[in-house]
């Protein structure tokens, strides 16, 4: 088969690759129904995270079981599943406390820009679709379920999202706008996204977003605390990773409140001591998306979320490349890839 | 009257001071029945944190209301009462949210180390005990609650202790050792006090520790990973403040565990992407003592707990400097002052 290659900044290269097979017992070897470009691919796509040598891309995926090693019980040949970018046992005790992401065996997906993928700790890792295979119209939403809508979920629930809160939400790349969609669910009453991009601030709104703050950094705050009586918000989702939106989180809730991150930190640091004087209460990490897929997955086949709007951008898997360039020059919010 | 001036490193005086008077209509003055010495106030003490002149000192206090302002209605002369370091009005919604520390009226007590205090916001800030004027054995006990009971119990309710739960206390100060009695009322079943000092080690054990790691730093980490299964502790008292103690208790919780940190963090700084993958959850700040001072004056004047046993030495308070020097030579746990 021929899947994605980085070979170093911005030289994505689509090529002949081995065909994966089961190599463990818990493995599965799905074929692809759709994969995708992620926001955390763009780190070392602009060489900002430097790569070891040509690497495999892709961990977001769904598509059908192909073949499950001897010690897979869970899932099946020919069903829907989905899965996270995060393999788990979802046995050993980080897994029981919800904390799926940080699975003591735990492997990071790579090489799901490809047909076929060979998925480790199937069992624990993988969800099937109930009611067979879901219609097609389904398949972005449910990839989408795999990793950013995972993480925008894991960022409302970790910033302590109640009904009647009022919500912040730092970032407009898919996870913070999925963020605003999980906000939603979660019953805010308020929830300021902060955007400057003319579509994405609309894709807020239809994800629920009732106001938009184009500011950032300390302007971004000072209008928080505008609308928030001088107090600020109850939660604030940061979806970026970077210094200025990880303050500008902060800076933005109320004493008390509660500050997820969800997005790798490169180059932040806290000073604990102004830390310790805002009283947030914060939390963050890779999400533990198998945590919440079976919801995730009920919501979207039942209809309630449409998490799948998040991609803007369609294109068949052979030309992934123009879909990291779409996204590096943010003419999309997200590629999905049809193999 | 006579109160304590701190005038730099080491050279603290008791000396003639203004009699404190009633300035605004919402203040009261008390007659202090007995003040203490603070673990924060030797960072000041050592020169660690400058002071700028000769600064009054003492944050801690209980005693009988002298005189009240014209807009106070919750305390009345005669009465006994207990308040917070920190002044609220406990009605603003920094208040309402339970952040009383962070009162938008906050102003942090000085001057208690003294016979007489006038303390503003008296009506949010001052508790009465109830049933009248304690007998004096209980007097130790109320004045911990005025700061480092009510921060200790902060320090293991923002851990999230639970029943059945896993403690680790980073700190064997006042504090440290409150945050083991804290856990223990609120059922931890296993406390791990870290501590490499014999006199503490014992008041550890008699508040609740069933286990004592003298190891510090990687060897702490190292040694509580041992003791919890290479998982990790549920719930991490930081009562420190330093670099060290810091990334020990983050090192040593499980993931998706909570720290809570209630020392002021001195040049401390939190490298966000370890965080992330540490997964925990990370709250403290300075205390919202008066949160929690009603129950505490309960659990205190119905027996359940004993804090005062802090207090390991007694001065009359005009040999405060003998009790700097002790707690800053490490002779003495706390000093209680007699005026």
């Amino acid at each position: 088969m021929k899947g994605t290659v980085l070979y170093g900044p911005r030289d994505v290269r689509f090529e002949e690759r081995p065909d994966p097979t089961i190599t463990e017992p818990t493995d599965a070897v799905l074929r692809i129904a759709a994969t995708c470009v992620c926001g955390s691919d763009l780190w070392p796509y602009r060489g900002v995270q430097p790569i070891d040598g040509p690497t495999p891309m892709g961990h977001e995926y769904c598509g059908f079981v192909e073949e499950v090693g001897s010690a897979v019980q869970s899932v099946k040949q020919g069903q829907f599943v989905v899965g996270s970018f995060a393999t788990s046992d979802n046995t050993c005790a980080n897994c029981r406390y919800g904390y799926q992401s940080s699975c003591v065996h735990r492997e990071w997906m790579l090489r799901a820009q490809a047909p076929y993928l060979r998925v480790p700790l199937a069992e624990g890792t993988l969800v099937a679709a109930p009611g067979g295979s879901p219609s097609e119209d389904f398949v972005p939403s449910l990839l989408a379920a795999s990793d950013v809508l995972g993480t925008g979920w894991f960022a409302a629930d970790a910033a302590n999202v109640k009904p009647g809160g009022t919500v912040v939400v730092v970032g407009d790349g898919a996870v913070g706008l999925l963020g605003v969609l999980s906000a939603r669910q979660m019953g805010a009453e308020r929830i300021i996204a902060m955007s400057r991009h003319a579509a994405r601030q609309k894709l807020a709104r239809e994800f629920g977003a009732t106001d938009v703050v184009t500011e950032r950094g300390d302007e971004g705050v000072a209008r928080i605390k505008e609308l928030t009586k001088g107090i600020g918000a109850d939660s604030v989702l940061e979806c970026v990773g970077t210094q200025e939106s990880m303050m500008q989180a902060i800076r933005s809730t109320r004493r008390g409140g509660f500050v997820s991150y969800v997005g790798v930190p490169h180059d932040v640091a806290l000073n604990a001591q102004e830390l310790f004087y805002t009283h947030v209460h914060l939390h963050g990490g890779p999400a533990p998306v198998r945590r919440y897929l079976p919801e995730l997955i009920d919501l979207i086949l039942n209809g309630t979320i449409n998490p799948g709007k998040v991609f803007d951008l369609t294109l068949p898997l052979d030309q992934v490349a123009e879909g990291y360039r779409a996204m590096d020059e943010r003419r999309a919010i997200k590629a999905l890839l049809w193999p």
